[in-house]
């Protein structure tokens, strides 16, 4: 039978790491969002780093899987022998940051003069609109990997072109987003201090 | 091979309920957080009525997997071989309503009288004393399934009974959580109207 992996969070989440790094040919193919997988990790250790500095308390959806067959094996945990991966309808992150909901998605391009719209889906779009409309605070992280610059661009920004892309451009310009996102700095602790840029572009209840 | 079923949103989420119904029995030594489904399905069916008439926008977070092994057959879409169901770090649902963030976690129990504090781990209590620490509205949604009782219970003390467990009970007495937290409504549309009680029990900004 092998080694048993039981199913605790701790060890699930190194087991991922393992899986990842050791079978990277098989990502190739991958189009269902899992691509960019520095700046998720980025992100996620930053997200570690806010967490146990009690900044904010920001996490990354599960991703959403469709489960078709699982067994249950008399003694150990259900195995899941048949499962699909399935489009999110909402964003990878959300969470509470000085008493604000706040939620993005993050993305990258090798591109090196715009940023493909391609990279999103009309369901992540209307979310999107959704937050803005209820008084969340909604963004994307947009990173070019070959520059290894980060912004964080308002969704009403990314929103606006997607809107045009039917007689429009299939991108936004680089310079674009430059000039209506905030660039985001590249560190040790955080690795990702997106917060910081929060600060300066949203605004919070006085406490 | 026969059919296959290309994971998008739309037919993804109608094969749960097919699959979910169609093997009931196969659910029975599930341990991990998917029982109480009907009371997950009330709250499914009122988040998707809150989305639709724009009072609020709340989701389920996808149950958190541990994937092991993927096969990626040429020409259809990669099919997770190999997985298991992780424990939860934090709770199911969250969103953002009137500006503010939401989290609640919903667990159901046929116990009559007292609702055990094993439905909850470690890790979902001190996210919710993180969710309260950064300003966010943190709950549980409890059902005594035999008399078919809801209960919005604030997180504070659900934390205080968890806390005092080592030295007290196992269980909180169902006329605490009477008296503390605040009956829900059962309905049609919502099935259970639980932004009715949100609106009732905390503040929200003024706009």
């Amino acid at each position: 039978m092998g080694t048993f992996h039981y199913p605790n969070g701790k060890k699930a989440a190194s087991a991922v790491q393992t899986q990842r790094s050791a079978s990277p040919s098989s990502k190739k193919d991958v189009s269902y969002g899992n691509r960019g997988m520095s700046l998720e990790e980025d992100i996620n250790q930053s997200n570690q780093f806010y967490l146990l500095t009690e900044r904010a308390v920001i996490h990354k959806k599960p991703t959403p899987v469709q489960i078709v067959n699982v067994e249950y094996p008399k003694r150990s945990a259900a195995v899941i022998r048949e499962a699909y991966f399935k489009l999110a309808s909402t964003t990878d992150y959300n969470g509470v940051y000085k008493g604000r909901y706040i939620d993005f998605e993050a993305k990258e391009t090798k591109n090196k003069t715009s940023f493909p719209l391609k990279n999103f889906h009309e369901h992540q779009i209307t979310h999107m609109q959704q937050i803005v409309d209820h008084g969340g605070i909604s963004f994307v992280i947009l990173r070019f990997s070959s520059s290894d610059e980060s912004f964080l661009f308002d969704s009403s920004h990314l929103i606006r072109y997607w809107k045009e892309q039917d007689i429009g451009r299939k991108s936004i310009p680089k310079g674009e987003i430059a000039e209506k996102g905030h660039s985001i700095t590249i560190g040790y602790q955080p690795r990702l201090d997106y917060l910081q840029v929060i600060d300066s572009v949203y605004s919070f209840p006085a406490h």
